[in-house]
């Protein structure tokens, strides 16, 4: 009955319900179902769902489901298993392609090219012709689910260029793939970051694109559908950095997990905090003497923040977009400063204007020289941190996280309050 | 010479080149190349700079180019042009087929699947044998570059179904597609958001999908390519969004409009700051005697903001990922306190410690609750707000943004001095 009703229905849905369900009943429906079938549903899983879930089958029954998946799907879940299940696994592996081919993946480093090809793909020699190659496609059928070219290669598994499926089937049975296909194919090769490929795919809008290892020769290929799921990764990760959040937790996850991606950011903060309040009282003679000087503490902090995030993510924009820039160095800095000047006068007359109504001249230009000084000085800090950072692998969006910002906010208090010590 | 050189390079790359040069160069480039290879390089142009760049040209170049392209770019740079030269282009369009696409496309919303479908697509009708079906493909070369699926639809352009390429390569002649059609079609309607197609297109794996209209007519498909553009835009929204930079900015924007998307956000930002100024004002009796009342200012500022952005950072990806969840908003609410006091626990102790080692008891005991209800307050606005924005359509990560921040901040302070007026 659950057969019958779940056939037709797709099986990401399936996998969206059962990742709702107990083990037990997941494992009772998977198995009555097809095992290609089991075997999509269980690469549709959530991560946290499917270990606990594979726990209940045998290394065999594994091992079947997983021959059933496209070779990077099926590395990818056996890295996910524990050490001792994983040896199992492999070794009820019957098949010895999908064996060899695991063996293969294996190898390659998780977030490169590498990591994200598979084996699955249609191979022609140059030297075929149109019989040839759709016999090789017929004989691939059952294991390339989306034909999306057929690679050719020369004797040495060289990679050479793509013939289009559409090009084959309109040419002539005795035609040579030599006569018909396109040497201009993008490539990328094994050890590429999985970022550098998402943006070369994304340039040159392509569906896949074949990997080639140090010597030229054709090891796999990278379908789209696995570089949007790079891309989205990517994007939360941004958003965790900017936000303080290491590591990737989700609202679902236990408190404990919870805790631990988010304590060690917050108390960072409060130590940027701390430092703070010895900063302030450094200044504490002058706070208590000047009426009102404290007033502003949290105006300072807040636009200086605020500026430091601003120009980080413009930083880390154009990082993420790969912008050339036609200016050069200086010219990108004047125009920093320029912005960062205009931007200082106007939040400066404003606040002069308002400390001014509150009738105290003096204080209202030592807050507006101190707010010119501190769009300044974040404007620096967040234009340079993402680039440094980027120099040195980590990712820049880390700057306009609170440890960055915290940092600033106590560079503001520390430059305000020496403003005023030299003004007052 | 220029066309030896250029030939065999890809045309994205050429965009990029062009991108950096004078709109008269360019055009003398764009002019000697054939006008199949300088539609796909004006395609790939960036908006600004393709904007100055068809300036150049005339209406009827203009039409001859956008003639050649895919219909959906064809409409996304018809909308680009002024009023008048619009009007000018489309009355220039000879091909009477492109033309009807176009004036079919314009009618779409632009962030809806209709605005993101092209015409270009190969479908058959249930009562085709295979030879009329590549009869229909073999016509169509010309017009669809890529072939993804041939869809399949009865008398009335109600779409049925799909089939492969690869089903057609491999049945007899004599096969009717009504034999071999696979009736499992996902699709999508011509008004759905463009986000909402994202989603289903990576949930599903999809590299097109079909679209339908109102009557379940089948008037055109999207392409991943599309969609991956969507995904990064709204990557770059969301980090937009969280520093506060409205509109879409570059980097090597003009300063003007640089400042234009960063200073209102700034100037709310001050106004949040002189707001706290009149909070603190109120307090200034008590911060003159209470000597170290007002170090605590930024530690209590810098807390609360971070915690703030934190949980709404959580919440925004909750949403972004379609997050189903199995506890009910009581079960989240307690989770979300017990995270709260547990954090604040760690850090009022922290804190306490700090402010006894300064010598002053109770002013740490006012730090420490001070910090315990703001983290409870800033967890519960930082939750609260994103699910309240998502209601009402707007973004969610507005959220993690400089005005709620700024909020957040002024309402810190606010808790912390009652706090101290009540216990010291
Ligand atoms: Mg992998
Ligand atoms: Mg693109
Ligand atoms: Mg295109
Ligand atoms: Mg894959
Ligand atoms: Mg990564
Ligand atoms: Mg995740
Ligand atoms: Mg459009
Ligand atoms: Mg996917
Ligand atoms: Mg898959
Ligand atoms: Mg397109
Ligand atoms: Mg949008
Ligand atoms: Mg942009
Ligand atoms: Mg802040």
């Amino acid at each position: 009955f659950i057969r019958d009703t779940m056939e037709g229905v797709n099986s990401a849905d399936i996998s969206a319900l059962l990742d709702e369900v107990s083990s037990e009943k997941a494992k009772y429906v998977i198995d009555i179902l097809d095992n290609e079938v089991g075997a999509e549903i269980i690469e549709d899983l959530e991560e946290a769902t499917r270990t606990k879930f594979l726990e209940n089958f045998t290394p065999k029954e594994v091992a079947d489901y997983i021959t059933e998946m496209d070779s990077d799907d099926a590395v990818d879940i056996i890295n996910e298993l524990p050490a001792k299940t994983r040896e199992e696994v492999i070794s009820e592996i019957i098949d010895p392609d999908t064996a060899a081919h695991i063996h293969e993946l294996m190898r390659y480093v998780e977030d490169c090219a590498g990591g994200l090809m598979a084996k699955e793909m249609i191979v022609a020699n140059l030297n075929w012709d149109i019989v040839q190659t759709i016999e090789e496609i017929r004989r691939q059928r059952e294991n390339v689910d989306r034909i999306y070219a057929v690679y050719v290669v020369d004797d040495k598994h060289k990679l050479l260029g793509k013939v289009s499926v559409k090009d084959i089937l309109l040419a002539n049975d005795n035609t040579h793939i030599s006569e018909i296909y396109d040497e201009d194919v993008i490539s990328v090769e094994t050890y590429m970051d999985e970022e550098e490929v998402a943006d070369i795919m994304q340039k040159y809008d392509l569906d896949v694109v074949p990997v080639v290892n140090l010597q030229g020769k054709l090891v796999g290929r990278i379908t789209i559908d696995d570089i949007v799921d790079v891309i989205t990764d990517q994007a939360e990760e941004d958003r965790q950095l900017m936000s303080g959040i290491s590591s990737d937790v989700e609202e679902d996850d236990s408190i404990w997990v919870i805790l631990k991606a988010r304590l060690p950011w917050l108390v960072i903060g409060l130590v940027g905090g701390i430092v703070g309040a010895f900063v302030i009282r450094g200044f504490e003679d002058q706070i208590q003497t000047i009426t009102g000087l404290a007033l502003f503490i949290p105006l300072i902090m807040a636009t200086g923040g605020n500026v430091g995030v601003q120009s980080s993510t413009l930083v880390v924009q154009s990082l993420a977009n790969k912008s050339v820039f036609t200016d050069s160095l200086g010219k990108r800095l004047l125009k920093m400063v320029a912005i960062a000047m205009f931007t200082g006068l106007v939040l400066g007359s404003i606040s002069f204007f308002f400390v001014y109504l509150y009738g105290e001249v003096k204080l209202g230009l030592v807050v507006a020289i101190a707010l010119q000084a501190v769009v300044l000085l974040a404007s620096f800090t967040g234009t340079a941190t993402p680039l440094i950072l980027d120099r040195f692998g980590i990712n820049p969006a880390l700057a306009s996280g609170p440890f960055i910002t915290t940092a600033n906010d106590m560079l503001g208090i520390t430059v305000y309050l020496l403003i005023a010590n030299l003004l007052l």
